[in-house]
């Protein structure tokens, strides 16, 4: 290895437009720090080292960003791209090859950076540069005659003949280190914002006699960085429709892209449906044929082949079986199993429970801390009663139970196999099995009773 | 009728990108196949006779069309649109004009194909071309020095001046049966693909000296075919624009044009109000100034004037009167008939039941297999327990009878009129009409109880 | 104030396109009639008077736009904007300054109006131009070789060589009131509508030897008036897109800003997140790191710092302090005041109810005018049956007490501090602080039971 890799990820910056109080490179994006998909990239490429420069933040950035591979450098004043890259450069061996990314273009493209490195070879400068229809507040690229890039001049300091150029500057590079550290040492902060900027050293390395090997991502969005909320919007939707187009390519069936997040990973089997609005955080795993209906948020999920999600339910560290049908209005909590062929109807909490094959919760229940066997039926209005003020205790309900409706079950307790349980019942005591149990008061007419009249 | 209309459709692609099990072109758009616009259309032209040419998924394309007016007939190998149209034309007699639609092209105009079938007035050849500023993969029409069609020439066999051209080939087309016999005799698989082009017919009509009669569609999305998820996404999407702006023309105020979704008919009055990110499937009635919430889903319900649904509600099947109040987070299953002035609060499941006028069901109730009479309060957390594990039973509650809440009505129950039921109650025979009826046990303080503690 | 301004408000438009029964004026755009807008920006302009034209839905508009600084001016006939101006202009002196506005053109900036005002400058006229890349329908702007505005020609009669003017007539305009009067004065109807153009005064200044000062708006979008649902729509979002955007120049995170909707005013904190489809009505507070979960919709809420406010919740007239829970499915009702580190769970409505800090009211409950006191734990199931069918009652819960599930808590009633009510029971009196309070009938097994068989 000739030339090892080395890569220096720039995440010192502000981002006082941000206006947060959070440092920049950590706002989300797709529910990730922005960094996390820099260094997700950098670690892609296989690099001997990756060099991060904070500054801003300081703390929180190492904290939000743990991985032994990263070698953190402390910008204690920000003055400019220049200045960062040279915080990280002693650490570097004058063999390696250096490559500047930025903590907050989160969407480069490793396949992009690869051919960049690859451009400048080892001993030469790569420069990805963009063209764009509006150019706008980037620095040019300005090539002489024989189409060589000369240097990047700034849209300020630009003449009206430069600003007429449409290919801009990303910032993005590859460059030896030694004759890195060189241009670096001699970098000025003699313009307006006081600054060391190291767009700076293309046009050194030009002025050395160095061709600057220039290359283009596959689209501009790899190259977009985020300065503000509205930047930050903007590439998000840009994230979603990637990861809403790669989703289709698959197969899956995405009811309206511009209206589908992802903030994770998914894994979809066949004929897979996803209906307007739909949310999907952290793990999702979709079996072949699943339907996810309108406005549904998953997070963290496993659902099995053929089963239903039916609107607005929200579903979290869960898995259900195959052939299943959940909601509208179903709320699956951590810790819920659902076997196959099971239904959780409108407004039903499941926490922290096993439910088995076939049975069915279909309205107005809480189930939590609990076992179900296969083939019960919960009536409405059941609550496991699983917290006594003090302590969280255990519901089993076994197969083929009937729990009549407005029943609570006090746990700890068990109702046994083939039992049925009367409506309105509070059962404190195991039911057993085969048995009707309940609790129930007479009822009474009280003939001479009088309704309460209006009050002025 | 010297020239009769017979139209064949091809759909017997396979569709492999979709990625999917489904017959490409029976996957859906607004809630319906693709292939049921073509044919829906095909009809709207009253033809002799319509040819379905099928092959992928034969029997369950088949199937999925049901309609005595169809003749199916089957390419059971696919080489190619022009091999395709060869399976249909010997039932086709001489005198009849032949229009070509395609099974996955599903928006395209009765209008634009009327005018096509006229171009071709019974002797000639029409085709429906198209001007895209991006021509991309599509065909290019070249013409002659008098503006004549020439041929068709797929852009991988285009010159550099060939490629320049914008009008592009649609597939569209119509002419007489005679000569596309003869034409279709001719073709030959001699390309890249090994197929018979149906394209390559405006080449022999030209080189046997007819004029090929252009049209041009409204509208190039009418003649946009689905090849993928993508673009069934993004037709998905231009069809439920077209949708939205009909109903804005004929007064629907729709709050977000690009979050509304039609799968199915809906006709509205005045000064209905839709707001955003709603989907309405199936046969859908808004009476006069009713306003649908945000994020509501409703399928086959009718809702009486001035009624309003408030948001998150989900609608099935389902009757709602004048002046109602819905919702939020309401669910009417099917079976549901609310007459005027009732209201169905939040958490509030109904299923297979008459409410009567100016009832009120508000709060966390099931009410499923009932009858509701008018003026009815039913307090929060009522069930309706109308299963008893075999069977389900009807539940009656009279006129101005008062629920108190938290109460299980056992079915088969009848609730008399202006009856009150006591709060907690658990009613299992009659409850006679204009008196109290509970179940209540004595309420008791136990001054020793200790609360539990927390365990390690 | 040698030139006091006098705005005119033209807003006697039928808009027969809206197909609607209100009128044009009072539709809706994010919430508010299309005339307060326009009579909101008049106001911050400090005129000596407003005047508002109205002539369809007469009544219904000045009763929608209550303000002593309002003259209202009946046009009787709509005979077009020439004729409406001239129903104002008798009430207005010759010294004022007029300025005229459109009541269906809201989005108009009082920036823009302040500098078309200043153009006029007391003595000439001044026009508010724009440049269109599709001008369309819209009358262009003539200038003469000096670049003087010589008239203003609407699209039917206009030249081949004025339709390819893209400067078009926005109808915003300021003049001195005595020569408007003139101007106005000597209108004609002699055209196809048989209307009177106010447009057509533009050519007699002109023709006094005038210069007619040409000013543009930032955006053509401040100058889009309303004639269709579907260009109500589209005004919609512009100016959704436009609140979104000031938001996030604040700080606000924004996950889709096409999928927000803020119907009132919002007041944010630092560090405040909104997830997709969140729609904001009314007056929103919402303190530093605040969270708002997908499909949210609040209404007059004011949310503390930290609060977390997850999927599906609908929030109305509420208040709610730091560190609370709130949803998912959770619906706040008016009257609602959380406590902070309060927690509201999935299928819990509260109204009018304090509840204080950190209680916990986490499922399938039902808290209606009730006083709920700090470290309260509310079972799943409980009903406060604040109701009995003709006076509300209310239900006071003290400190640190426990309420066991599918509890009915009939008001009025008090619970004691530290006091435990047990599950299932129905609390008619009130329960002793420290102690356990129950109903409960005894638990019993029916041996000899038999379940019920399906009946055919």
């Amino acid at each position: 290895m000739p030339h090892p890799l080395e890569i220096v990820v720039l995440a010192a910056g502000k981002g006082t437009r941000m206006r947060s109080d959070r440092p920049k490179v950590l706002h989300d994006l797709a529910g990730r720090p922005l960094l996390h998909y820099v260094l997700e990239t950098a670690r892609a490429l296989a690099p001997r080292a990756i060099h991060v420069v904070y500054g801003h933040g300081g703390e929180r950035v190492r904290e939000a960003c743990p991985g032994e591979d990263v070698r953190w450098v402390l910008q204690a004043e920000q003055n400019g791209t220049g200045h960062a890259l040279r915080q990280a450069l002693p650490a570097i061996p004058d063999a390696a090859t250096v490559l500047v990314l930025y903590g907050d273009v989160p969407l480069i493209r490793r396949e992009t950076l690869q051919t960049l490195v690859e451009a400048a070879g080892g001993s030469g400068v790569s420069l990805l540069t963009v063209t764009l229809d509006d150019p706008a507040g980037y620095g040019r690229i300005v090539r002489d005659g024989n189409g060589r890039i000369e240097r990047i001049v700034e849209r300020k300091d630009a003449s009206a003949a430069e600003l007429a150029l449409h290919e801009v500057n990303t910032g993005f590079m590859a460059a030896p280190a030694a004759r890195l550290k060189g241009w670096i040492a001699r970098l000025t902060n003699h313009n307006a914002q006081g600054e060391y900027y190291l767009t700076d050293i293309i046009g050194m390395a030009a002025g050395d006699g160095l061709t600057i090997a220039a290359r283009e991502p596959s689209a501009p969005w790899e190259t977009l960085g985020v300065n503000s909320k509205a930047e930050l919007a903007q590439l998000e939707r840009v994230h979603q429709h990637n990861q809403a187009r790669t989703l289709m390519e698959q197969g899956v069936t995405v009811r309206d892209p511009a209206r589908f997040d992802v903030r994770g990973s998914v894994a979809a089997g066949r004929d897979v449906e996803i209906d307007v609005n739909v949310v999907l955080e952290g793990r999702v795993v979709l079996g072949d044929g699943t339907r996810i209906g309108p406005n549904c948020y998953l997070r963290d999920v496993e659902i099995g082949a053929g089963t239903v999600v039916l609107p607005q339910s929200v579903l979290e560290e869960s898995s259900v079986g195959r052939e299943c049908r959940i909601g509208p209005f179903a709320r699956l909590r951590p810790g819920t199993r659902l076997a196959d062929h099971a239904h959780v109807g409108n407004f039903v909490e499941i926490k922290n429970a096993e439910v088995g094959e076939g049975s069915k919760i279909n309205h107005l229940t809480y189930v939590g801390d609990a076992r179900v066997g296969r083939d019960v039926n919960v009536g409405a209005g059941t609550i496991t009663c699983n917290y006594d003020g003090a302590n969280k205790h255990r519901t089993v309900i076994e197969d083929r139970a009937f729990i009549g409706s407005n029943t609570a079950l006090v746990a700890p307790v068990t109702v046994g196999a083939d039992a049925t349980i009367g409506a309105g019942s509070v059962i404190t005591r195991d039911a057993p099995a085969g048995q009707l149990t309940l609790t129930r008061a007479e009822q009474k007419t009280r003939p001479g009773w009088k309704r309460p009249t209006r009050k002025k």
